[in-house]
């Protein structure tokens, strides 16, 4: 005999403190910051959002959606005769089943960005305020060739699960809010999150 | 000795007829589109858009991500623990071993997303006018409880390739183009098409 093991239809997302981005919210939220000038970057991020393939690949996930959005090209094949960054082939860092087993570092993240061609400037929060992190944010969101991973914990969000990375995709200057495309989408929506919280 | 075989990164998009997504022109057709109400299905949809995971699986992959838009629970596993639409899973009306060598017809795409439980409408091009095919679109974008998948040639739009599936992310009621989420994304970004021609 086997247990049944439960199996899930998504999370609902807690809200707040985020705003689901296919909300009346969310698209207001969105429709303000495109007039602002602030979801520049949001147009090739998007063009190239994918599922994280695994439970602990977010990283991996961020990284490959960001390169392909910065038409990066990688100078191997993925499938057939088309060149095109995949999570699979992200593994100069670190092995790949220890990325599946055991998630990734931040300073294996960059370093796989670099290796694969990215510029690459990394700040930890630790030696960075806030005011640093949105001017970041804002440059980054307000241009077409820089996109932001952010590395988070999930807990103050209210979300299950852990360590985190996702692209984040735009930014809502009058309410402080970045808009965070989650690799998981299994599991959670795009949703905009208060910049002080996570 | 093996002769050397060709490898791509992308493809120009022939433009015109299509507009970038991502480019000024693209960007303003959206803002407009947006204001318009004529972008609603956009955000559930672009949540869920993916990368065709083999050369010829655009319908599996337009159908995987429309039913991942509307919510549809597969009601089986996926990976882990979550239940999520992928192209694997679509395997009830056509072998995917068939669907890898020869590509999936019309009929058989609708089969699938009726027996994957979407309520399906579809509407051939020889037996409605563009007319129709406006109407349902217009209906359809300005809902966020409906998505229409494109089955067209890639000739008239001047793209290498023949027969497509996309899915379809809005509409510009101004200048009459629809926007198109090309699923193979190694190949041609997001664009916006005229109606009348394809």
């Amino acid at each position: 005999m086997a247990a049944a093991v439960a199996s899930l239809y998504r999370r609902v997302l807690p809200s707040p403190p985020a705003v689901d981005f296919a909300s009346p919210e969310g698209k207001r939220l969105f429709a303000e910051a495109l007039s602002a000038g602030t979801m520049e970057g949001f147009f090739s991020l998007i063009s190239c959002f994918q599922t994280q393939s695994e439970p602990a690949f977010c990283g991996l996930a961020s990284l490959a959606v960001v390169l392909n959005a910065l038409a990066i090209d990688p100078g191997r094949r993925w499938k057939g005769p088309w060149r095109w960054f995949d999570e699979s082939m992200l593994d100069c860092c670190e092995l790949l089943d220890k990325v599946k087993a055991q998630g990734i570092t931040f300073g294996k993240v960059a370093c796989l960005a670099h290796c694969s061609g990215a510029k690459v400037q990394s700040f930890r929060a630790n030696r960075a305020t806030i005011n640093d992190f949105r001017s970041h944010l804002v440059r980054c969101v307000s241009s077409q060739d820089c996109h932001l991973i952010a590395s988070y914990h999930r807990k103050p969000l209210q979300q299950t699960g852990t360590g985190h990375f996702s692209p984040i995709g735009g930014y809502h200057a009058g309410q402080d809010m970045a808009l965070i495309f989650d690799g998981a989408r299994f599991k959670y929506p795009p949703h905009w999150v208060p910049l002080p919280l996570p």
